[in-house]
């Protein structure tokens, strides 16, 4: 299972990043992705909430970034949006007279972690920035 | 969204270490797993299709794994259960219209790729015995 609310957001902030100083509506933000505005209100709840981006209310209101988008790392983005790692313990726990599974309740955790880390900080390489440039100069 | 497949895979998998040669029942591995026999056996189908366990028949069947734990990294334990990556692109396509979207799908993939391949590398440097060895000294 995997969700592509990442995917989305970087392709939201990447719009706002390309209007600058100017507010852009959700209407137009889900033209651009292709998709529904209520996907993409709720995005920005969670990318306001992490101090990403602020909105304007009004007649010209709509949604802006808060930081030159050189400031933005992919890594803040995915920890916006995605509210748990792609590596998860069973809900319910191991039963508890098996050495094994108590073995896995300690060691996991620990080993989820750094392989989690180790992708968010592949995700911190990247700013905004880099998906402005055009996409011969901006591959690496 | 996260799935918790790949915890219960390596759980799995390190009953089956410990077990050495004898066959273990799924019924046995929900036991210590605490979960539905029906989840184990599904995802027992996935690991025999990796090639990393393999199921006898009869009065003693059950299942063993085919190399030694020492040789089974938590990689291959992720990719054989794992069906897509913790990061995806929307299934709907962007606005063709839209430049910015037209980049996302030109960028997004590689960015992911990498990503995740920084993760799979981590998972890389354990291998299954290392969930063997007592907590003490398995902590890195």
């Amino acid at each position: 299972m995997a969700s592509c609310r990442f995917a989305v957001a970087v392709h939201t902030l990447a719009v706002l990043a390309c209007r600058k100083e100017k507010a852009v509506s959700s209407d137009t933000l889900a033209r651009s992705i292709n998709t529904n505005p209520v996907v993409v209100r709720r995005l920005l709840c969670d990318l306001r909430e992490a101090g990403l981006v602020q909105t304007q209310k009004g007649v010209s209101g709509g949604t802006l970034l808060t930081r030159p988008p050189e400031s933005i790392s992919l890594r803040e983005v995915y920890e916006a949006v995605e509210c748990s790692s792609g590596l998860v313990l069973p809900q319910q726990a191991p039963n508890p007279e098996c050495p094994i599974g108590r073995r896995m309740e300690l060691l996991l955790p620990e080993i989820f972690a750094q392989a989690q880390e180790a992708m968010a900080q592949s995700l911190a390489q990247r700013t905004l920035a880099d998906l402005m440039e055009p996409a011969e100069t901006a591959a690496r």
